[in-house]
């Protein structure tokens, strides 16, 4: 052990699990510690505070230490500014960049800390300087990285704030539970998701529902519509399958050709999904649908007629698409980074594409909903790390309306 | 190709895909087939006839072929008696013995062709000739076998009726329907069965629900106490788990340790689980716990006050077990076995073992629902072979709430 | 029943279940049939024949019973042209227009049967007139449907050819099994596929393999590239994910940060996703990376060695993209379209959004082999139509080494 | 808070979690706590010491979080002898009886502390005294309580040490790792279990098998039965399935009537399975069977000539059973015990009732590897609490191969 840093923690450090992670970390990557200062906080709201040392046998090592304990809410004791480099090309970012989490980060700059802007995770961070303003930072992907960008480097400077397990027990939003169980009451769990839709209501928030074509089949959607109309939720993120079948239901009466209401199949209901599409496009788009009176309910109807705004993302499995439907997938992204950034609380409906998508630009502090069928999707969901989720394996079929009487009944 | 036989099937042989399913069987197995006569059914209600030979190039090849043939529903076409062997041992069958479809089946004995009595697959057949009598067909398991009893063997003298395509499109009970789809209305689905429980109830017919711990988990218990007590339900079939996870909600008022009804985990609770099933030891059952007023409420209440029987079958991952539970399996089967044999309809709720041991001893011809939320589960039982089989992927703790709000309110 | 028309049938369609499921068409779909003439194919090689007249209440009825037995095979009796009608717009077919399986089909023009040229599902059939020449028949996507287009609408004209049963078995390569199981030996069935591979490549036929990331993270990268070096893979159809998880354990030893060799975790392994990008994009893209010398092994690698084309789809999860990935889905669509319509055998590889993308595009003459941990995305590519497919159950990570080995050992 | 008490915890408690889950617990149930004493291990290898008063509103909250402390490794301070009540009935516990995790624990009486002889989960602690001897204390399921046995109740005089995170990183055998990726190198893993396999066997340790019949199957039987006749298993625990699958594949060739060779499907082969109970109970059982020449290859077999014995329990599914399988589900778990007791290192293949058998019988300071196609099963088996354990989602029909490749090429 050749080369040693300094690192400080603070906060609810035991119980949230934070020490014990770095501890962990230095001992996993091979390095040593010693505790310099440890200050227990010997009461529910009191912080503890801990001074340690960590050791590596290279200066390569401890770095990769220093990144990861960084990462778990570790700072450099001695406070420095963090390093700039610009970046070479555009979508090119400088050796060492540092590679952002999702939890809250604060950058030094010119001896101040500044709040990351927009934390996400696997983001490069930009700091941008004008001559009279504070410094600001934010994150950027690498497609957004432009040549000349003033990238941060290393680990000194960064300080990030992984979420604490609430003093309040934080009720049916689980503190980081990792896995989920199919073996908890339904419907207990769905009157504690109304709660807090109803608060996020109140509080003038922003309920983003991704909303997989699962819910048109399994008979959720008209429940679904419903929550729209009644301004349960805020904005739609979707592929270009959920709006077709939505409006194909509206259409013919069918999705994917499958009668939902009295479960006849009209055999050639394939071709209703096609034209579909065809008539959407000859109309020019589905607020012209709206317009002319050709589409009159549903759930796109209700996005329009309520002004709930949606991004329809495109994928290589689409049929059509509908006009409305992003193709290139990094506009997409950009489109979808913005619903995520809006969000308070986010509902995960059914789609693992899509949520993904929505996850990978959602910060730690937003609370999501998990909701499908398949268990390894929404543990696979719940991975992605938001710190307050519910995570239920159920019926998207039975949920959604359950769902809506709980709401407007 | 040396030997041949010729073999007769008849009825709506073309769309019930036995016409095709007996040559592609012949095919698959290196024979070869001529067909002698064929006379189509012209139109819906016309039954088909087909008189072909099957040719193989060993005796051996052909009685293989002609046994899948036989299970299939062809007949051999000269007819003669079966050929009876006497077992040589208890729990021993003769060579070749013929073993079961879940079909109708006759075997002829004595120049007349006897209806086999609860039919089974996977059985030997024994007949019993009484002096004054008729003679009786009946299946028996390998453990039931008596030395001496006459077993069925070989392929002559046996006829099965496999299901046929009805000719009313049978509603939601899909007609040999090998998949499943997690893709249909959920609401639908279960208002049509709720029809059919109604109508099983109108006539006096005979509704066994198989029941796992899961419904205690997720919160279908209270609905499923309520269609007992309402006489929805005419017997329980379930494990050691079942009843001490539903007994338990009633002493404690938690499954498994959780509150079912605020989802708070009283972190004690697992000791529940064995008190209960302690408690019940003390008491000296089930019955005498209801009696003495210590379980007032729940499924297993609503069964001793109704008089609705219950099976409780054993399994080596039981904690306990209560005193009410069959601990050998041979034992349990049998009593699985006369609860099947009674049923008119099968409602699998969130159990694969059990719903395999209910199946195993089920007739085709038994109306069957498969509740689960895991897709390989439903296609595993419906794979079993019921004629008409509903097969649904969704949460227990939402279908039999709304099953109940459907048949009750 | 007030209106009717003829119907023909004729191939090996008992066996091959076309003449059961048309009858059973009918009888869903509310029609009647009456069967005019049956001449019984009496022995293997010997095709059936039938003619028969179906009947409905309404000319609407009729025409989506006769759409569905199209489908399935049978043809209006009279020939007579196909109806044609120009689209009235880009992106938009005419009303009744027909859309089509991945069967073989003609369509009859000017009284001549024309084969479709690349069958591919739910598209229009575009007739294609130039003074000298025989018309040509072609499908195209919505998308690609260009206003004044000559679109076949009805059902008179056109005849499909769904796959018939083999007469040889057909060997592993099952006929229409919708279903799979995981319960075949999986040694048997790797060297069966080993087999095909090798008559492939012995007919100077063409492998596309369809790849997803778990092929990196479960360790059977290697494996696969060796395969591709050897000239067993003559095209890859993947993602962006792939395709970085491939370059980063190229250039880091890593994917997604865990070195596949020794499971060690290098926890700051992420950044080493982010750099794969950031170095490929410096470069200019995979082919520069690897004369650079900077990427030299791994399948990326040896495609580029090995002109094995390769198409990397875009989609809203990606990070980066690499230079190399197709951000517009359409564009992807038409890349993967053409891949598709060059295979003769198709190896779906643990990825269900690049495999229904490819099976979207594939005539159901192509043999295709779907690999995947997961049942329910096996049981789902396998629902798509292939009329040869073989279904596997199993650990990519220990599929391709045994693939290679039986290949090249 | 009007009633307190004073524990105790000491270890590496903070990076193992203990430190940070008992925190945890003493806020979720509504008390608090106030750290009386902390003092941190500095380093790597020093132990860090808590004493804390826990407070909370009424005697039987206070109680409920001491025993959850308890089983997390708390200590109540004041060193008192355990409370021991006299069970009722057989059957039957005593009113607060403590009820055991499956980690190493203590109970004081006679004022030493005195080890707990085969610890195993939701058991009653039961002490024996002689007059001569120290007092024994020993784990009982509910049914093996017999009257009068003195019961441990209550929480003090009780030391649970659960598992600590090792100072060497542990290898492949994760601590406490709750979940499972399929996303890790497959053979890389599998090379690490062969590694234990080899360590267990030189220090001549126990490895038993938990076997599914999926592993007949699959194709894997042949590399099992090599590895009993190598020595690398010293114990088989399964169903009547397994073996009989395993016997009929001897007997006929086929499991469950699939020629596992060349998946040919000789279509009687379900008669097979009964032939072969038939067979196996004719001779007397499995022993007999090897004894007389009819059984000569396969697991079993090799079972019978290398002495490793093996345990098969009943189910209600089961076919027959054999003679050799235990119908009683109390007797059938007594003899799991034994073999779990006896295990050094268990390996779980596919089957998931016969693994959650041998689980609920195994300390957490078993070594123990779960392979299952199915994510949920090794996720289920790995939450029951292995302190050391390896979950693989992999094909067992390619694992066992690899792995005996691995262990006797």
């Amino acid at each position: 052990m050749t080369v040693a840093r300094t690192v400080e923690l603070e906060g609810h450090i035991i119980d949230s699990g934070t020490m014990g992670h770095c501890m962990g970390v230095v001992m996993d990557m091979g390095g040593e510690f010693e505790v310099e200062e440890f200050e227990v906080g010997r009461h529910k709201h009191a912080e503890t505070y801990c001074r340690m040392t960590v050791m590596a046998d290279t200066e390569e090592d401890l770095r990769a230490i220093l990144h990861e304990l960084n990462q778990q809410g570790a700072t450099v004791a001695d406070p420095r500014d963090a390093t700039l480099h610009e970046a070479p090309e555009d979508g090119v970012v400088p050796v060492d960049f540092y590679s952002t989490t999702n939890h809250p980060t604060y950058v030094r700059v010119d001896g101040e800390w500044i709040e990351v802007a927009d934390p996400e995770m696997d983001c490069a961070l930009v700091v941008e300087r004008d001559d009279a303003d504070e410094p600001r930072v934010s994150t950027k992907v690498l497609n957004a990285v432009e040549e000349g960008d003033l990238v941060v480097t290393g680990e000194t400077g960064i300080r990030v704030e992984p979420p604490e397990r609430p003093r309040d027990g934080g009720g049916s939003f689980g503190f980081m539970q990792g896995g989920v169980s199919s073996e908890r009451p339904s419907e207990s769990l769905i009157e504690e998701i109304a709660e807090e839709m109803r608060e996020v209501r109140e509080n003038d928030g922003n309920v983003l529902a991704v909303c997989g074509p699962a819910i048109v089949h399994a008979g959720g959607r008209d429940a679904l519509a419903d929550l729209v109309g009644a301004g349960y939720v805020d904005a739609i993120s979707a592929g270009n399958g959920f709006a077709v079948h939505d409006l194909e239901r509206d259409l013919y009466g069918t999705s994917l050709g499958v009668d939902t209401e009295n479960l006849e199949h009209p055999r050639d209901g394939h071709k209703h999904h096609i034209y579909t599409i065809s008539e959407i496009a000859r109309l020019g788009g589905i607020e012209e649908a709206v317009e002319k009176g050709v589409v009159d309910e549903g759930v796109m109807y209700e996005c329009v007629a309520n002004d709930v705004p949606f991004v329809l993302a495109g994928s290589i499995r689409d049929d059509g698409p509908l006009p409305d439907t992003i193709t290139d997938s990094i506009e997409a992204q950009n489109a979808i980074r913005e619903q995520a950034h809006e969000a308070d609380l986010v509902l995960m409906l059914s789609t693992l594409l899509h949520s993904v998508a929505v996850g990978n630009c959602l910060p730690s502090t937003t609370k999501t909903v998990c909701v499908d069928i398949n268990p390894a999707t929404v543990t696979q969901l719940l991975d992605r790390g938001s710190a307050q989720a519910i995570g239920m394996v159920t019926d998207i079929g039975t949920f959604i309306p359950m769902l809506r009487d709980e709401l407007l009944e």
